[in-house]
């Protein structure tokens, strides 16, 4: 059996220097082609590439001060007037420091706020445009834009009031929030996981500039090993020689349908001519909803999948992303897949309904569950990465096994979704066999047990399936 | 004085060919630098062009089929399912048919919606991008669809159920009304004009499709003579040799600030070097909230400010814009600018908070005055068009006339809204001398009056100031 460590190594230092371009591998293109599924038949070119996609505009950020300067940035720091994160704040400060939104360098200015609650995008200096989807702002109240009155420069502060970050050349602006939750999420139902939590006790204005981060973000939860940055993974990429990247995100349990899912798609990859796809399982590990099942159940969960065997260690770079789940439906998947690219991927595998959930009110899906891939294929500064659709997989009950769903013989199939996948594991019911792993199913199992034990009222014991 | 008449010519024949490229003028470009306002003194190149700015996609689009197939084509429309068309229906069927929203080929089907509502563009099979922020579809009920059953056209009729278009190659998707309202107006607060109007209880799906238009359209309201088509304007400027096109989007009365504005970027296009800046008064045809002045007052208004010579009739076209107005702002802002690059403008002059309105339901304007401005210039396809910001005019009560506003001396100037102008008009009190030409004012006064009348409730005969 595989363990989880043999899958990806133990992180490397952080990068204390500004990334240029000569690290990156010099990319040579070729292009074949292939009929696409759509029903015109067009031919679709697909690039086979040495080398890895390059980041958004051209250069991934890095914003933690090199080492030789922490000392110095760190009594800067001392001196400024304050601004406390919360915890969704400090997610999206790590997310920031390490490229992951690149070529962004920092908590967003107005103008491009106004770029991604309209256009989903940020126009570069150079003309070209980049894919930015969701608005990553820092809040702040009447009180705080009061301290900090002139100045240029705020330092930013964890919950214990240490300094973590300065912000510099700042811009404060109004947090017109009934508008930003409107063009993020395509409603202003209350209920909305994300909007309740950072949005709507939020201060009135935002504040936007140039992050130097003090230190390389760190949670001390057991599971920073898992954190990789895009350099990282870039680096292990490289050092696979992937010649193609898929990414995978997820913030459920795995279960043998996306296995299928993934194995099928390197399969795909292989046919394509690709000699080395490598699939970058990437779990969200930043905010996510009160009924999702939390960041280190998951992972045990994704550490059993791997030690079942029923995805390959050797092809498969498992890797924590830091971001927030806001559940905005096709708003956010942009965002999941822009990610990916500044860390190495140019294939994103999308599903049904990605980032998606039952609308807050009504009694429907907020969204279309068809809009995500949609709006993934068609927006701007996302053209350099190929979408794969989602197959649809469930349980063919003639095989005993997961298998992709053939529509001609509806019947001997059966569907399991993450709400009914929760609810037999909060039943301590079984699902049928071959849906997962013996292994990761218990450890759903022990998480439920786990929140009986400590008395959890919010999640009833039994549940209808 | 100069007579409305004079100022553009009686509309010619409605072309009933297809527009090819031949009939552009080959446009030669030169460019100019002078220095922006903006806080970096950065350069700004203006490009001076022989021949008119192209149209989007490259090609205006006609929609109204050639006279010779008409007959044929109402024999086909009489066979098809019918689809009634409300009021504003046929105001976007006329806007279609002219190819102000070119290269759009009739009622967005769902990837077009989709791109519209996300992106605020549309995707070109070049690679290139046009803007388009305001959905432009059309909406159909459960009864009406099932009618429709597998046709693949619909002929659309009007309200004495004669058929008017026809719709080819349809595609029937759902109508996500909140999510529409939502990511156009930033908002779902009830009391929207255009939403109350024409989405609230409009039907549940969304029919897009090629459009066929068997007539130019025509209301017959004694204002046709006004609705000059994309094509007729740039012919029309084409023969006056223009060199520089600046179109002005109004759906207010014309007072002196306005014309001091328009007057004064006439001087400022000049002085960067173009020969012969046209102005472009284009008030807009469409739907409009209760309390807006109607169009026919409107264009009374306005041949008055014309006669009493408050503009040059040599170098003013005034022609009415057919489409509704969303009251959308900083979305709807680009729509009337996108639509005037294909009228042949290649300046636009945008306001404080252009479609604004108050928020239906806080007290506060629905949004930042400055963000129209802001969005216009960074948004996707309108780079191509010359953003002129509309510099501040009030009244300044020592030289007794409307003057750019100058805040060293603040005290001496006076602001008149569009609100307290009509509030006045409605009290039958005279604004100060020099705010707008006697004849104007008249109208407006002759306006409230017939509504009092006539007996209208809803605006009340005093109302404060």
């Amino acid at each position: 059996m595989a363990s989880m460590s043999t899958v990806f190594p133990k992180p490397t230092s952080f990068i204390s220097q500004p990334l240029t371009k000569s690290h990156k591998s010099d990319s040579v293109t070729t292009s074949i082609s292939f009929p696409s599924n759509s029903k015109t038949r067009s031919l679709r070119t697909i690039s086979v590439r040495a080398g890895l996609i390059e980041p958004d505009g051209g250069k991934l950020v890095d914003l933690v001060v090199p080492e030789p300067r922490r000392r110095e940035k760190k009594h800067e720091a001392a001196d400024l007037p304050r601004v406390r994160l919360t915890a969704i704040d400090l997610q999206w400060m790590h997310v920031l420091s390490e490229g992951w939104a690149s070529p962004l360098r920092g908590f967003m200015r107005e103008s491009e706020f106004l770029q991604t609650l309209h256009f989903n995008l940020l126009n570069l200096d150079d003309g070209s445009v980049v894919n930015m989807s969701v608005p990553i702002v820092l809040a702040i109240d009447d009180q705080q834009k009061a301290l900090i009155g002139e100045s240029k420069r705020v330092s930013l502060v964890d919950s214990d009031d240490n300094p973590i970050a300065i912000l510099n050349d700042i811009e404060i602006y109004k947090h017109p929030k009934e508008e930003r939750i409107a063009r993020t999420w395509g409603t202003t139902a209350p209920g909305l996981p994300y909007v309740e939590e950072a949005i709507t006790n939020a201060g009135d204005w935002l504040i936007g500039g140039d992050l130097e981060v003090l230190e390389p973000v760190k949670y001390n939860d057991g599971l920073d090993r898992f954190r990789l940055s895009p350099f990282e993974l870039r680096k292990e990429l490289e050092k696979r020689g992937a010649d193609a990247v898929f990414a995978f995100q997820l913030r459920n349990p795995v279960h043998n349908g996306h296995a299928l899912l993934m194995t099928d798609t390197r399969r795909r990859l292989l046919e394509m001519g690709y000699k080395n796809p490598i699939l970058l399982l990437h779990p969200l590990g930043g905010f996510t909803k009160a009924d999702d099942v939390p960041l280190s159940w998951r992972m045990k969960q994704h550490e059993k999948v791997l030690e079942d065997g029923v995805l390959d260690p050797e092809t498969t770079v498992v890797s924590i992303f830091p971001s927030p789940m806001l559940y905005a439906g096709p708003t956010e998947v942009q965002w999941h897949a822009k990610a990916r690219i500044n860390a190495g991927a140019n294939f994103y595998i999308v599903g049904r309904d990605p980032a998606g959930m039952g609308h807050p009110v009504e009694k429907r899906d907020l969204y279309d569950a068809d809009h995500g891939k949609k709006v993934l294929s068609m927006a701007p500064g996302l053209e350099r990465l190929n979408i794969l659709p989602f197959r649809v997989a469930a349980y063919d009950k003639t095989q005993g096994k997961m298998a992709f769903f053939d529509p001609s013989r509806a019947q001997d199939f059966l569907f399991i979704s993450g709400t009914k996948m929760r609810a037999l594991a909060k039943n301590r019911e079984n699902p049928p066999d071959g849906f997962m792993c013996p292994g990761g199913w218990k450890v759903l199992v022990d998480y439920y047990d786990s929140l009986t034990l400590t008395g959890n009222t919010k999640l009833p014991e039994k549940i209808p399936v």
